[in-house]
């Protein structure tokens, strides 16, 4: 992820605009670097270039601005996770288009950025609960939500036979993102799987779901 | 989990070994609280009741003593699930064990404490990797590594069908713990279901499992 992907995507035009993103991928960088506790508005200010005074104008404290990173950094990622999903329950060969969205999805989950933004929120979530409800909602939640539309749309369609899309949804998340996720939360980024050993993942994540919720025969 | 709990098993006898375990016990609470940290190893000797010295005579840093803290807590509940484990694979009656299985290590592992130790050691992976390796060791590692070979032993004996039985016990432990463990990290303990949550996601996970790894017919 490139640092403009920070950037929320709707943001307003002008000068208001470019000063908002330049704080929340100055923001980005500093709590990534120094954690929510060593990260101060001061330093977020000298590296966006602003004055403290318009990062607190944009944001009114330093939990919002985290917030607004989580939910900017999360957001950027969900979108192209999302992009996939809206297309998947209306095409016709559920094996090859959730091979395709899993690999997708841990390939644009399982960056170091993202991986560490994941780590900081984890060891805050019970000073800030907000924190974790921003990346649940922006990541598995949303995920998890969309596979379960497929999963019904495909189900009225007789391609898949799934009686609860929502569990099915959940299991198919896990299966897929469970273990590399968790992996990199304890073992660090050394422990994130290369492209051919993602992909065999993907694979075998697909063929154990669809043991189970695919059509008899 | 109880706080005597936390002390390792095998422990030095008589006097020594009692002090040790009054520290690894007063460690826990501390950590727990406050945070790495904000921990001090002045707070710990206080709450345990014993000199600074002597803490440091047992644990010659604070790494270290959180390092024995994490193996202790996670070695604990470990213990309980692999006395299980060890049984398992000489039951005749795949299905069955495995739900109760799922059903144990998701009670064990779904505890306030120990979700928030993990947030702790996630929060903490990149500064103390050693702490993110004790958690993994003692948690899904070791549950893994049991389970794979409960699961080569029931292929021989012709109960499973199971060529990879490593790949295997990682999709059956992230199929069970995934969505409640990820769902405890990001949006607190309230998230932790109910026992009859608990018992139904246990149903579900062992059901999807045996229909892609159990035998045909």
């Amino acid at each position: 992820m490139t640092k403009a992907t920070v950037a929320t995507k709707r943001e307003e035009p002008g000068r208001s605009g470019r000063k908002r993103r330049a704080i929340l991928d100055a923001a980005a960088e500093i709590f990534l670097r120094q954690g929510y506790l060593g990260a101060s508005m001061d330093d977020v200010a000298a590296q966006a270039e602003v004055s403290k005074q318009t990062v607190y104008k944009q944001f009114v404290s330093k939990e919002a601005l985290f917030v607004a990173v989580v939910s900017a950094m999360t957001g950027a990622a969900g979108d192209e996770v999302q992009r996939e999903i809206a297309r998947l329950g209306e095409q016709d060969d559920p094996a090859k288009e959730l091979l395709a969205y899993a690999e997708r999805q841990l390939t644009v989950v399982l960056t170091p950025r993202l991986m560490q933004l994941r780590r900081l929120v984890i060891g805050e979530a019970n000073r800030f609960p907000a924190l974790g409800r921003a990346l649940y909602d922006g990541g598995p939640g949303r995920a998890i939500a969309g596979l379960a539309m497929a999963f019904a749309r495909w189900t009225e369609r007789g391609l898949l036979a799934i009686e609860d899309p929502g569990a099915a949804a959940s299991h198919f998340n896990w299966l897929v993102m469970g273990e590399p996720v968790n992996n990199a939360m304890l073992l660090g980024d050394e422990s994130i799987p290369k492209p051919a050993a993602l992909r065999r993942h993907a694979v075998d994540s697909v063929r154990v779901f669809l043991a189970a919720y695919g059509r008899p025969g």
